[in-house]
């Protein structure tokens, strides 16, 4: 059957497997737009932000474990989404991004909104293509669907000129064969066996697929057999925890606390992480974060398969699947901290409050270093992270994590700076009625630049620096802007306040605000 | 005296005549922002999304006709800044980023934030240095202001590594010599004459420069001895118009539109404007808006010396200067109109209520068809719009004006959807307490878009092609959203009710929103 550009455009998609477009269209994709009308199977989802669009993506498709799209106007549009493509980058996880383009016989004429789409769309994807042939487009468009789900996982960015969508006489194309993933060689394996018979204390660095499924399970395994600490990356993509999952600890953040924690370690396994290094640099300070006295093996890469490895690993050790004694850990109980909020009080009453099987998203910044720990035996969860740093990538990925898992709750743990880069994610909650409460941490300011500008040496703040980081001048009133964007909101004060609004809020089946005023730092 | 990088760098700027800092600091740039303290003269102007702190920078380049630097974090803030930064371009403002970056020693560690900084910046930068090395890092910056402010206009940016900042033994650097403006050659102001003088019927066409002071002055005059009819480009950086300001007609939009328009003419001489192209392509319609049999003479290009070129052509025509009879416009009297609003009655209001000297930054889309015409004899202002077509502007480029014109009023005409895209720009409106009265265009659609949608032919739209052009589903509340960010703001739904809440708006000193409820397209 015959049919025009962006007609073929969707169909590959779906029979590809693509079943959600995160859309904020402009006019070189309104052939997009009108071809998704009869094709239902495609949910269109309005974002008013590409960094939305981007981000809720990337939330999707760490959940989904497929990609969803996105469409997106032209070289700008793009631009406004690189933030959240670069943590999804970071967090290996399958998109296809179609962004529209002049028509290819425009750009002759250099028009206002032309610009250089490739350029913009290479440091935030590890695929790129720019169909120039209606004869190739859906081909095109299929292979973007490969490349994006590549294990373990990629961005593909194909760049639609509008000609080809509007054109008559495409088909659809069909997904190219997928390559099998590649197995870590056996001697890594044999390392790794080594190390943990050795009798020395040992950790495992988790990271990527390790961290949930098949793979987490078996490290949980080789733990109770070993007495093996295991860690995970600082920012996991995804991880599951809480409940009867195993334990596993967060690599600190500040470099020379990581050092520290791994430097008493004579071995450390990585398995499906890189090799750890710092965030930043800083004056004098490392940047590799495994001392040099300790034994580092690679496991195994990002980019090999590391469930074959641990269970490799597994069975070297003799602890078959099914031999972990998965006690379910209990949440902790009702504190009686009363008064004012703290991060300590507040992740207090978030791990009391996370439902079976809600999904955390977690971008609470200073937040989440009380956050995290104390939500260790919550009940079982999955908790995703600020893989790339760009921060605006909270509300955007509780988003898309609400779409693929529509019967799981979502938690939003959202610091106040942060959450002011993509704040139009609340108005599409509303509009999709997403079962999302966001719990917003105002502190009213940019509390972690506070503690970095201590950190360089650049001696005490004066007022021109304070004023930069402070955002209380105005305060941010999240009620109100939540209001705005159609998302009803509670502010609380008190643990007594936060406990009864964020109870309710969770209880809600659609979206609800949570803000918590917390003391500035 | 020895300083270190970042002092050093902000001691250049200082001295290159850069007053204005819109920053958005994140770790890497936390030296910059210790050694604005003890540096006052240059204002830092914290906002809270990148794509504010570029679009301020356009604003005030625009106005103040000197480059403000913007501070922004690695590539994902700079990413974030893109779509403002692709108008500003488009605008020839000019602009110094200043990127901050890993220490050069700490990008082979490819940390969670590094990415190619250059590869973002290209696109939206006319030039681009990546400093390496301390004793060249002051240079580096004074180059960059060259390249800002090269004729006639530029944006420069500077890509920072945190170790070059924070290292001491740096000094700062002086501006480079400037070149001379070129001036175009005497055949081309002989062609232009030579038409004039034809007998046929004329138009010119003016763009960037030509669009104020003693260019406009001139054309002008011209127009007035010839009888000329002039026009401006679709989407000026800044038009002087209103008072006694020369009559200037808008070429419009729509590239069926603009051809009938210029088809009327003999010849049409274009002045510091390039040759009109449609913004985009449609199926089956032309790309070059001055049709075969209409004689185009370009006069001065937009790098030419446009002011030198008008003055030389009128000195032909024997047109001296003080001899254009400036007679004021008045503005329209109040009309009698009742009811609900429309584009036609809001545009009306506005152009009664525009104060002498007043700003405009026009983001009104469909709006602006009704606006821009309504306020020809309005009281003088100056006109900004939307030069690239990267929606998300209007708020931004209010702030930047403002900042760089206290003693004026601005007006912010901004349309809801585009809004969305930088609604932070607000808060640094409250923080600033910035003179500036927004008045959002609330049609709760994209509205430009439903005439898109059309215009291509994809036939009539079907639910999920109309959903993703409606705002309405939840309606935004404007006032609740600006309550959000500081800035108080009142509802219209009637004329009466614009009227006077514009009125109060406008005469209050700081910022104030105004919401316009009109229909749906």
């Amino acid at each position: 059957m015959k049919m025009n550009g962006a007609e073929a455009l969707i169909d590959t998609l779906l029979a590809a497997g693509v079943r959600v477009c995160f859309a904020n269209p402009g006019t070189s994709e309104m052939q997009f737009v009108a071809a998704l009308d009869g094709r239902d199977r495609m949910r269109a989802v309005l974002c008013l932000f590409e960094g939305v669009a981007t981000g809720a993506a990337d939330g999707y498709g760490r959940m989904a474990g497929t990609p969803a799209a996105t469409l997106l106007h032209l070289g700008a549009g793009l631009g406004n989404g690189v933030a959240n493509l670069h943590n999804a980058r970071r967090a290996r996880t399958p998109i296809v991004n179609v962004v529209g383009d002049h028509a290819t016989y425009h750009l002759q004429y250099d028009a206002p909104l032309t610009s250089d789409i490739r350029g913009i769309a290479e440091p935030v994807s590890d695929w790129v293509r720019h169909s120039q042939l209606l004869e190739d487009f859906a081909t095109d468009a299929a292979e973007a669907v490969a490349a994006s789900t590549t294990y373990p996982g990629n961005v593909a960015t194909l760049i639609a000129p509008a000609d080809l969508a509007w054109s008559e006489g495409a088909q659809p194309a069909e997904l190219p064969q997928m390559a099998e993933v590649e197995r870590p060689p056996i001697e890594r394996i044999a390392a790794a066996h080594d190390a943990l018979q050795s009798g020395e204390d040992c950790a495992i660095l988790l990271g990527g697929k390790a961290l949930t499924g098949e793979a987490l399970e078996t490290a949980g395994r080789i733990a109770e057999a070993t007495g093996v600490t295991l860690f995970c990356e600082t920012f996991p993509a995804r991880i599951e925890r809480g409940g009867s999952r195993p334990v596993v600890q967060r690599l600190p953040y500040f470099a020379e606390a990581a050092m520290e924690t791994l430097g008493r370690f004579g071995s450390v396994i990585i398995a499906g992480a890189e090799k750890p290094v710092a965030f930043f640099a800083y004056p004098g300070k490392p940047g590799v974060l495994i001392p040099d006295h300790v034994n580092s093996i690679g496991l195994s890469s990002p980019y090999e398969d590391v469930t074959y490895a641990l269970k490799a690993l597994a069975a070297r050790l003799d602890t078959p699947a099914g031999t972990r004694d998965a006690a379910r850990s209990e949440p902790a109980q009702g504190t009686s901290a009363r008064g004012p909020l703290d991060p300590g009080n507040l992740a207090a009453v978030v791990a009391r409050l996370i439902p079976e099987n809600a999904i955390i998203s977690d971008e609470a910044a200073t937040g989440s270093l009380a956050l995290f720990p104390a939500t260790m035996t919550a009940r079982a969860h999955d908790w995703l992270t600020l893989t790339g740093g760009a921060i605006g990538q909270g509300l955007p990925l509780a988003v898309g994590a609400a779409i693929a898992c529509p019967d799981r709750k979502v938690i939003c743990l959202q610091a106040d700076g942060s959450a002011m880069y993509t704040p139009q994610a609340l108005w599409t909650m509303a509009r999709e009625e997403l079962n999302i409460t966001t719990l917003i941490l105002n502190n009213s300011s940019y509390a972690i630049l506070n503690v970095e500008l201590s950190r360089i040496g650049a001696g005490s703040a004066g007022p021109q620096a304070r004023a930069l980081l402070d955002l209380s001048n105005p305060s941010i009133d999240w009620v109100s802007l939540a209001q705005g964007m159609g998302v009803p909101g509670q502010r609380a004060t008190t643990v007594k306040e936060l406990e009864a609004a964020l109870k309710e809020a969770i209880d809600a089946p659609g979206p609800r605000l949570v803000e918590a005023i917390l003391p500035g730092l």
